[in-house]
């Protein structure tokens, strides 16, 4: 007997009765993904899996236009490496899978699978590099990593993710600070905003959030359409940390030994729960045209396969698929509404339907995703149509996510405020002292965390004091506080 | 201290005085890889990950475009898993990697890394397969996975390798057993032989030296310089023996339910391996064009950055890069003969040197790197010749592999012939008993073993005996034997 099959697919979850139950059921419903028998892994089923190709493509081509080159590092890393950062062994060691076995024996040093490639990485500098002329020395890997995860979600968080993780070796702190900014403005910021369709804040993250090692991370943020805040990207200034622990020196162009200063920065199959829930509807999911694994489909409205319906569909299909990967769905044994509400689900962009009323007329109809609109367009002019909607699909996703993120926006003068705008969700922007203890009881009380101080936030005059615990703050800037995932 | 870098570069090793040192120091010298800390286990530095992105390229598009999508399962397999197929866990005990403690705590029931996903995937298969209507079911996916490996050597045997594995489920044995061997054909065979120009042979493997718990395993083997075989690639018919064990049915066309029947199929970066043993000359490195990172590179012959040998390299960079990527050495810190010394280890199949003579006579100088041939060319011709070259280059190096394995190729009648062939190197065609215990003597007494009983082997007519054993033999065809990687 086969098994029953637990991601067996249920009807839709309303986002707003649930929004999280609503995530799970669109990630069944599309067939992006499912649980492993390894609770906290996941499977990428090949929908998911596509749209991870498209990411990964499109930021490797990012980073390849920079020179930046790919290798890879091992999987398996010595214990003994793990622990020479102190603030990264601190950080990361609730989180390893230690092996203790290998080819049947005891092992005389356990290997920790990789949750983030710093410590092997950085020992291989240490050979790799030996004067100011290597510098500065960049690398990137696109690799699995694994951190034993308590609660799991599927691509938000998961024991295993699939990620890129960039690292890099500077003669100063000066040249590491600004190439960490660097890469999350033109590679992190970009990609969410040109590729993703979804606007992010870039920030600086608080002591208690950035990454255990690093001197500063800078991360992007976006809103969810529940109101929460998900981290899509971090880049980190590693600052001299790792250099110190693993020995990586340099000799400067006067004959001195020095340390490099570093960063390191990623971002993994977590963006892809960033898109079904920035873009995603009570239908399913809405997929950014750009890296959309299908851009349109095509459906003839026809019941046997000899009929004119379906040899016009064949032609449209071969002059549309120009533009990109489309598909032609030919079955038979579905009816046409069926068929709407697979890839309504599936979040395909551009629906193009035809049937012998629009051959008639020599044209078709086309529906849009994002809307749902409807229009009938001539077959001759298909191609550059539909070109045309996906852009503009591209842009309103943009426009519309935006206009939430932005009308999600509070000013928080006095805790009052502060908790009254985490309670409606999306962001509270609020002067903070900064201290971990202060963060820690916002977080007991509201559940909200600081997200970032953002980058483009104004300096306003005059003396400000904690939204929390009232203590004078030197800051001129608000951080901006959510609740988030 | 920076430490000493222990793959620090030495003069290469000449390919007769000692093959594998040879093999060991053109990884090293030209900067593909390196061994890492963990034993077994090796950095592919970028210029290594380049052929790889390469190879991966090429062979995804072959499979995509018979339709076969990519998806991604876990790199954590429970213990229990492994252990449902007998042969399976016999075959791949002695190389698994155990993790046994997760998130800080010791696991109730231990994880096996991958050292590859049928257990895994068909675990999955029985919760996706339904009925017939969803045969054949095919995937693929490209990974890491870990073997404990007793005798590493780069490239050709780590304990942690990337590979693709496609994994696939058909409605009978015939199916089954088709498209294994299609994929043998049209995927590896080709590959091996259009993009890596390296013949092979197709054909079956023994029963001992088959996949654990495969029906039958098909292969393609090459011969490398030293006369040893390399076997690149496996496509295994899996008959129902993995169905079974995972409980993988469909629904007949009849409603009867019955077992699927199951193919798998991998290749790796053992392949470099292969491209660096085939091709490779006492220079370093020969890259076949196809899959080289580099197809050309253009060297300036001058002292200053301002001559007009450097102005015109760039100019001619330009034109050549829309054939390929390439490399313009701009380096005025070292000689030309140093940069030229450095390419060619690296296996760039073409070189451009234009100096202040060349630029006289509006030409330029294009050396091959597999004939060392040198040539003027018209500077207003240089695309189409380059691009001729590369063709050719590519042809060649097919070519010259071919003749080498053809006349290693020695027929053997009797055990003396069989021994001297062996001795010889490269391939002994013989008859055989096909019993492992004869097959076990055969290689302790000449380190050689059956390769496979090659697909285009001739029938020969007449009563035969076994090479070794000389009991009498039903099979109408030869084996081929070679001691082998």
């Amino acid at each position: 007997m086969p098994k029953e099959d637990k991601n067996e697919q249920k009807a839709l979850t309303k986002r707003s009765d649930d929004f999280s139950q609503w995530y799970q059921d669109v990630i069944v419903a599309s067939d992006l993904a499912e649980n492993a028998p390894v609770r906290g892994c996941m499977i990428i089923k090949p929908y998911g899996y596509a749209l991870w190709e498209n990411i990964q493509k499109e930021i490797d081509a990012i980073l390849k236009d920079m020179g930046i080159e790919n290798a890879y590092f091992p999987l398996l890393i010595p214990e003994s490496y793990f622990k020479r950062e102190a603030d990264h062994v601190k950080g990361f060691s609730p989180e390893l899978a230690v092996v203790t076995h290998g080819g049947g024996k005891k092992l005389e040093e356990p290997l920790v699978i990789r949750p983030t490639s710093e410590t092997i990485i950085y020992d291989a500098f240490s050979r790799w590099i030996h004067s100011y002329r290597d510098l500065p020395f960049v690398v990137n890997q696109w690799a699995n990593v694994v951190r034993w995860e308590m609660r799991p979600r599927l691509f938000l968080r998961t024991t295993e993710f699939l990620w890129q993780e960039g690292h890099t070796a500077h003669a100063t702190a000066q040249d590491a600070k600004e190439y960490a900014l660097m890469i999350l403005d033109k590679v992190y910021k970009k990609f969410a905003q040109e590729y993703l369709a979804i606007p992010v804040f870039t920030g600086q993250k608080s002591e208690s959030e950035k990454f255990a090692g690093a001197l500063s991370t800078y991360c992007i943020e976006a809103l969810m359409q529940d109101g929460k805040s998900l981290q899509m990207g971090t880049s980190h200034d590693l600052s001299d940390h790792f250099a110190k622990s693993f020995h990586v020196q340099y000799l400067d162009d006067s004959g001195e030994r020095k340390f490099v200063h570093q960063t390191s920065w990623g971002v993994s199959t977590r963006l892809i729960g960033g898109i079904i829930m920035a873009h995603g509807d009570d239908k399913g999911l809405i997929f950014p045209p750009k890296i959309a694994p299908i851009k349109f489909v095509i459906i003839p409205i026809c019941k046997n396969a000899d009929e004119p319906a379906m040899s016009a569909a064949k032609e449209i299909f071969a002059i549309v698929s120009k533009i990109g990967k489309g598909k032609l769905d030919e079955r038979l044994n579905l009816r046409a509404g069926e068929k709407f509400y697979e890839w309504e689900k599936k979040g395909v962009p551009v629906r193009i339907e035809i049937g012998p009323k629009d051959l008639e007329k020599k044209s078709c109809v086309i529906v849009r995703r994002d809307t749902g609109e409807k229009e009938s367009c001539p077959i001759d002019a298909i191609v550059a149509r539909i070109q045309e909607i996906l852009d503009d699909i591209q842009k309103n996703l943009y426009a519309r996510a935006l206009e939430k993120r932005d009308a999600s926006i509070k000013i928080a003068d006095d805790w009052i405020g502060f908790t009254a705008g985490i309670e409606k969700g999306g962001y509270v922007f609020a002067y903070w002292c900064e201290e971990a203890k202060c963060e820690e009881e916002i977080k007991e009380k509201t559940k909200a965390t600081s997200r970032c101080l953002p980058f483009d936030g104004k300096e306003e005059k005059g003396e400000h004091v904690c939204v929390h615990c009232k203590k004078p703050v030197a800051n001129k800037k608000r951080w901006v506080f959510a609740k988030a995932y």
